[in-house]
């Protein structure tokens, strides 16, 4: 019999198929694409020498005076920083004018790297990027919520090889966020704590899930993982907002990030995926309620009508056995 | 600039973007694949003259002797109809036994058909069957929700070619269901009626986001639509759980749902899609607030991190233009 499992801080529910699961290297997609790229590509627009090629560019992060990443305007922007935040109603139709910020963060000079392949000091590089940016769009005052994402491969929904990621600035507060805020809140009224950190102290006790942990941060796949290899990063530290890291706090995630996305890559032959930071809306900076992470999302299996209708999801893989696979798979120097 | 709107009964946003958006005929496929599939094929377990293919079977519909619609035991279940349903809780890692049914809808004897295509009799005949299971289900005291969908395409989450859907009754209420219960609740309590109902009055008023209507069902592009060409069917009559349709209701959504598919079909050349009905748990059958629908999703783009971080949605089809388009498709007698 399968066995159903609720994520106590989001509510989903999961059916854990363990009558389906295949064994963890089975998910290999047996591709490891990175290594067979060029070093640059004429036709890249983020490529190094081709910066004319970007939407504009709106903050550069140098060393020896190259860049090392780039922030640039999307070219075809979902949310535009012109105008004001207007909303509309008409009786039940609701609407705001797309007013925000979407920007390309241009992780690398190089076509050929992925965080996975990167240097522990070009993921701080970039996390440092992450941090100025966030910091700078949480000041205006149309921006009610920021989210950082990568998608990583064309089933994770790009296909640009360069590598790089994106940051929205939304003008409202999307119900996901509302929802779990709520959810937070309620659990901290009950019990006097938060749910995040009650959720990493219960795994780290447990510890059959952890992937990889270090002084600030701890990796691992929630027990009601949603999907395959479905992995979070939680700081240890409470802190509701991405942009009150400190910088040994970055040096130390890029450790645990790139470590993370290289056991992904050479365990599961460079896998699609995304990962999301989330964090609390803009106006909410520091609760006793919410906490950061970073959530990544390998694409390896497809949602259908079944998730679709019900909100849940069927996981084929245990997240036990995933995450005891992930522990074991050397990455090497590289 | 783009425009965000929400969804009234979700809370969802979605970034229309309109800058971005193509003419609806540039969604199409092209692919009317169903026209060359053959009318039997030895290997698939749902064709006629093969029952002994597939799991057990628990219901047929029979016409002339012969079965009509056939429901069996789904041979992968995602859920088990033996044992009790257990909860299980340790700290907040929450279980339940995966106890529940996993049922597939063999919709027609043939093998080359599909719901756009069949006549209006052959649509009933499934969603009388889909009745007769709704209610026999949700008569077992384990199962608290019923959802019943179908995939339609590789995109969508299917390799089986013959017409068929699948039927889940698990022991828990997923989340959504009861987020959106909750949320249609604290309609009803702020303003005495059915956010449904209240939707659906709207949107006949409006008019330019109608598809088709008849005597008892509506079928339109809500006004928020997440992706393109995003489709919803709604009852007329305020009802609560989808098993208290009436004979008359079969006969007329029969004709809304073969309609409204045989235009996307012929309109954009046999999309990939999804759809399922959202009825409320099985505990709520005759409630005030929630009203239960179909949704047809058809899978024209893919969801990312943007989707994946933020719960918001980027549509690049403009719901209005979109349903006039459909409106125009002529969809002749087949």
């Amino acid at each position: 019999m399968t066995e159903l499992r609720q994520n106590a801080i989001t509510r989903e529910w999961v059916i854990i198929a363990s009558e389906r699961s295949r064994r963890p290297d089975d998910f290999s997609q047996e591709k490891v694409r990175s290594a067979t790229l060029p070093l640059y590509r004429a036709d890249c627009p983020f490529c190094f020498g081709n910066e004319h090629m970007t939407g504009e560019e709106v903050f550069r992060l140098c060393e020896d005076e190259k860049w090392r990443v780039r922030v640039a305007l999307n070219k075809y922007p979902a949310l535009s920083p012109e105008g004001d935040r207007i909303r509309t109603y008409h009786n039940l139709f609701r609407s705001v004018s797309g007013v925000g910020f979407h920007e390309v963060i241009i992780e690398h000079p190089r076509h050929d790297l992925t965080t996975a392949l990167m240097s522990f000091a070009d993921v701080a590089n970039i996390l440092r990027v992450y941090r100025q940016r966030y910091a700078t769009l949480r000041t205006d005052p149309r921006v009610a919520s920021i989210i950082i994402f990568k998608n990583h491969g064309a089933g994770a929904g790009t296909s640009l090889e360069h590598p790089h990621s994106q940051l929205a600035a939304t003008p409202i507060v999307p119900y996901e966020v509302r929802f779990r805020t709520q959810e937070a809140i309620r659990y901290f009224d009950d019990t006097g704590e938060c749910v995040f950190c009650r959720t990493l102290a219960d795994e780290l006790a447990v510890g059959d899930r952890i992937i990889f942990a270090s002084e600030h941060f701890v990796s691992f796949i929630p027990y009601a993982a949603l999907s395959p290899f479905h992995t979070w990063i939680f700081p240890r530290r409470h802190c509701s907002s991405f942009d009150n890291i400190t910088d040994e706090e970055i040096l130390d995630l890029a450790i645990v990030l790139k470590t993370t996305l290289a056991k992904l890559y050479h365990g599961l032959g460079d896998p699609d995926y995304n990962y999301v930071i989330r964090s609390s809306p803009t106006d909410e900076r520091r609760t006793d309620y919410f906490h950061w992470y970073l959530a990544i999302v390998p694409r390896l299996s497809l949602t259908a009508g079944f998730e679709l209708g019900s909100g849940m999801y069927i996981n084929t893989a245990l997240p036990e056995e995933s995450a005891a696979f992930l522990r074991s798979v050397e990455i090497g120097n590289g």
